[in-house]
């Protein structure tokens, strides 16, 4: 076999072992009887070590240092590259190291879901300071030169981004967003509908389906929590979750399919190779925001999802149905946050994860770190750690760096939106009735297809022309204040 | 780590993976979207070669070695017996046949599917006449001394049997069915009754409810070949199929749950060891078939089955029902075949494998034979090769030596059933109510816990006192040729 056979072999394997790890994840919240959890942990952890070992064996070492000097086209030298940075991160983490950070992220994790049950933020600390302290002692072990401990963390959701350039992109935010919450504020929130569940339901699948959502190669569940697998091509599978009177099931199902759809467009080609995914989670974050921020909530599209309400029974009209969907109102909770204060709770979370990995702030000062934030974001402080800095599970599990992610999401969805309309005209007319070929087709020209080739800020140079701005999301969000 | 622990973690990882190889297939058959078929193909391809790699490792023979003269308990002993067992007989198989033997197998599969459709048996028979070849390499590969080519081949399914006495088990059958037979065809089979699959739906869950199936550790769903799936402790997961107008729903759930009671009453001390599983395709087949014969067909149990399609809207006599359920008609198909004529079925079939592997018959004359065997056994032959020799998956599929165990469970079950009897005294008013935890224990107990740890022939001995005989069998269908 040819060495770069080799590589493409090991490479599709363990695309192979990706998918059915996600397959094992699927199951375990969409279909598994809950007496299987147990089982299935031990199962999912036995796959993720045979994995590692398969990522990490020296024989890769070798096939990449022959394949770097020899003559291969742009495909395969694009593979070699991703392959020798995903073997140099695998690596350098010591097997003893991995195994210590999965034990304490899982009892972090546990540790959170009883403290947070009780509202008892130092039963808490012991555990996250212990988190902290492997999440420092990871970074060491993966920074490339140059990064500080942060940014190596932050790499292993968002490869080449500075903390610098978040710092400075989120100060901004962080001046212009309270003012417009501010004016959001006098008016009050319109009333909400209360929507049945069948009527929801109904919704969601007619609005799926308008948008290319069929049986052959989609499943669509019930999940506690929203989220998008992709088991290979043509096995896309979303959730979505149901609560009576609301509408958060309208968006979270656009939100998901704009996952899926990022997955399901990426150039076959790639498939079963490093490039064969998203490339980042805030480009995959700019994808679900693009179809919930600027699909669901457009006013236009509010037409098609009353439509597809009043097919189920319920009758509303579409500006009413707008109104509620892009009502602001400031929110202790991050998860049901507007899409005006929504990057406010991210700039918070992204500022007290930098201190805390960086060691200028103590565990035991976070509580009172995080009321001061939001105080000065939003003007409203928790009355209790339950409803403030234990609210999230991403510490609990040691995941420092994923946050800024969700605020680049709603900031490249809004660039990419802009130039999208700036090249195939306003989408007004299109979305009143459901016509989304149009940016399917552009997002996978400019952004699905390329899978891992390019990464965050090279990509979305190249789908607007322009480095990641803000300005595009401000101009989004002023309208939702009232401007 | 003791060596016995490294042996341990192994396996432990091995059932992992096997689990997980469950998982892809139950996943492939009940949920996965229709296109999502190749991929799902690659990754349990994938996970297959790795979890082979695992369990022909070099170091297992030396685990083994050193522990084979060490002190141990008797369940380690008999994990390292276990675990000598199944790595000897994987390291037997060159890596290119078992490649090979895959892919001709795949490819046997697909003609068969092609040449079936078409009755066009010339067609099929290159494809399984490589499979018969690859089959005889195969078990000259495995052949333990002493063993003749079919018995290796055997061994894969059901451990220790011997071609001889499987000859003289069935020669009985062959002799005493056919008379029954030809006695039960003087009558007419009484009218079918068309029962709507909603009250098959509603009896199929009522009933199985009664029987302890409860949500929080099993699954019920539809698949076009009803299976069993088990994933792990506490997660058990049976298929049916419903036809309109059809019972057959209410038999085959009932075979499919006694699979998983009993993968489910296996020791959890097995669990995740080579001992933790069914010990044979033959003891298998008995536990399904002792729900199916002697709990489904039964004239007391005929009392739930009414009730619960009752409260599905659908009445029906009890004895009309029971009659409908064990009615003798001789057919050309062996999946729709009756309990009296059933092992002339698999007797034609074992009789023709044997004689295919031994070189006795040539591919090219296997309609001719199979005709004359359903004359001699059935008095009825096929118009068609499709009704004939091509109507079952396995041989297509390369699995030889394997139709030995469907006859086998139904005797065992007898043999069970009788036992169990003579010691709990008759279950007729109890199966009249669905009282069925006196029968949970007492298969718990004689067969259930001790997983692989004795093989089918200790097995039945140590359950009934006696060994594997076909008078409770002949017992049981009696009845049903109407003496």
């Amino acid at each position: 076999m040819r060495t770069i056979e080799s590589l493409r072999a090991r490479c599709a394997e363990l695309a192979d072992l990706g998918s059915l790890l996600m397959l094992g994840r699927w199951d375990q919240q969409v279909m598994m009887p809950a007496a299987g959890g147990a089982a299935r942990a031990l199962q999912l952890a036995t796959l993720t070590k045979l994995a590692h070992e398969l990522s990490t064996a020296e024989e890769i070492g070798a096939w990449l240092q022959e394949l770097e000097s020899a003559p291969l086209d742009e495909l395969d030298a694009d593979v070699v590259r991703l392959a020798r940075r995903d073997w140099e991160r695998a690596r350098r983490v010591p097997a003893e190291l991995a195994g210590e950070r999965s034990r304490a992220h899982a009892e972090g994790h546990e540790s959170w879901v009883r403290a947070r049950a009780e509202d008892d933020f130092d039963a808490f600390a012991p555990a996250l300071e212990r988190n902290v302290e492997l999440a420092r002692t990871y970074a060491d072990c993966i920074a490339e030169p140059g990064q500080t401990p942060y940014e190596a963390l932050l790499a292993d959701f968002d490869y080449g981004l500075r903390s610098e350039q978040l710092s400075a992109l989120f100060a901004r935010l962080a001046t212009e967003l309270p003012e417009l919450a501010e004016r959001a504020a006098v008016r009050s929130p319109p009333p909400a509908p209360k929507v049945p569940i069948a009527a929801q339901q109904a919704a969601v699948a007619g609005t799926l389906t308008r948008l290319g959502v069929e049986r052959e190669s989609w499943r669509v569940d019930v999940s506690a929590h929203p989220f998008t697998s992709w088991l290979g091509e043509g096995d896309l599978r979303i959730t979505t979750r149901y609560a009576d009177g609301d509408v958060e099931s309208l968006l979270s199902s656009l939100h998901e399919y704009g996952h899926a759809l990022y997955e399901r467009q990426v150039d076959p080609a790639l498939s079963r190779t490093p490039l064969g995914g998203g490339t980042s989670m805030s480009i995959h974050e700019s994808q679900s925001k693009l179809w919930e921020n600027h699909v669901a909530r457009s006013p236009a599209f509010a037409h098609v999802l009353a439509e597809e309400l009043s097919k189920g029974g319920f009758q509303i009209e579409p500006a009413a149905l707008h109104a509620r969907l892009v009502g602001v109102e400031r929110s202790l909770i991050r998860v049901s946050a507007d899409p005006l204060t929504y990057p406010l709770h991210i700039i918070l979370r992204f500022e007290l994860e930098l201190a805390l990995v960086g060691g200028e702030l103590a565990v035991r000062d976070l509580p009172a770190a995080w009321n001061e934030g939001m105080r000065r974001l939003l003007g409203i402080a928790p009355p209790s750690a339950a409803l403030g800095c234990m609210q999230d599970v991403h510490w609990a599990s040691g995941a420092f760096g994923y946050f800024p992610s969700y605020a680049l999401g709603c900031l490249i969805a809004a660039q990419l939106w802009e130039a999208l309309e700036a090249e195939l005209g306003s989408r007004e007319d299109d979305l009143r009735r459901a016509e989304v070929e149009p940016i399917k087709r552009w997002l996978a020209e400019r952004v699905h297809r390329h899978g891992r080739r390019l990464d965050t800020l090279p990509l979305v140079e190249r789908a607007t022309g322009r480095g990641l701005e803000v300005e595009p999301f401000l101009r989004y969000v002023a309208p939702l204040a009232g401007d």
